[in-house]
């Protein structure tokens, strides 16, 4: 990298590597961490090793945890499972603050053209979850995507038979949102899944 | 932080530190740590260590360095001497690859609001620099704000009388904008310091 010594141009490099993150920004990311104390720089590289080190994944709903089995999967109900695609689904639900059963994170959507079969993601475990005949309903929470939808009716069939009641997260305007800039998907949605009243 | 685990939660601390990063962007930060490979976390807290261990200021010009002197310190003629307030200014003439002299790093700028006096920064070492009679001309390459117009005044009252030839960087329209959109500040500094053709 012109005009940059070593240390700095390696340390550009790797916060490129972070989501979103071009040159510019990488820049001034280094620029701040040479400029931090040393203790700062230090806590700063052991949160990294830490996070990586410390973090894996619930041994039940497969949830980011720094235990066997997260907090979640200890401590709530199991009569209810939602389903995501990701762990961040997780976070949007528990900041929500009102779904009071566990979690079960995918790990990706079905996407053939990507090569992800029903086999790639976690489906089985999902599965084996519910052959103890603890849980009533398994809520599908995939992306309201052409993947998301796809895998929600995969995972439904499979779930149907087994005498458990499967429901899909709703679709529609959102909550606060003027009709007149709802995007088109969102409105044929909401007529579609319009509801007695 | 409602939902994160310890060691995610340090980590988009952590990032939340750098400029311009809110917890939203730092949470993705840290979920890509997650995903790296043991050996890119490793890489990526080393990257932040050296930087911070090996990164100092040039002896002569303030910039960074990995070095005592810097490359250009060492290579090029103390003839003309580009005094800028940040080593991120050195980086931009650099890029433009035009000016063949030497810098100096004020780091910072006289700043009578914030208690930045002519002794906070580095003025002492641009005069000692000065002494062995090798430079002919100090360009003053600050930015044109108030601060930086007071500074470069202010060390140009100070060399004048060495017999030595100061000179400011030309302020105006940029090159390429069209005067419709140009800025009242750079329209007025356009005017003024117009030449005659």
């Amino acid at each position: 990298m012109k005009g940059f010594i070593e240390p700095i141009a390696k340390l550009i490099n790797r916060f490129s590597a972070l989501p979103g993150v071009g040159v510019k920004t990488a820049q001034r990311y280094a620029y701040k961490v040479i400029s931090m104390t040393d203790e700062e720089a230090e806590e700063f590289a052991s949160a990294i090793l830490d996070a990586k080190r410390k973090v894996r994944y619930c041994a039940e709903c497969g949830n980011f945890t720094d235990r066997d089995v997260c907090d979640v999967c200890r401590t709530r109900s199991k009569e209810v499972i939602c389903v995501v695609k990701e762990p961040k689904d997780v976070l949007a639900f528990e900041k929500a603050d009102k779904f009071e059963g566990v979690y079960h994170v995918l790990h990706g959507t079905i996407n053939p053209i990507e090569g992800i079969g029903p086999n790639d993601i976690r489906i089985k475990e999902l599965l084996s979850r519910l052959s103890d005949g603890v849980t009533k309903e398994v809520i599908m929470a995939t992306n309201p995507d052409v993947e998301g939808e796809a895998t929600a009716m995969y995972i439904a069939k499979l779930i149907k038979p087994l005498g458990i009641k499967v429901t899909r997260i709703a679709h529609g305007i959102a909550v606060g949102q003027d009709i007149e800039y709802a995007d088109v998907g969102s409105l044929n949605r909401a007529l579609s899944d319009r509801r007695e009243m």
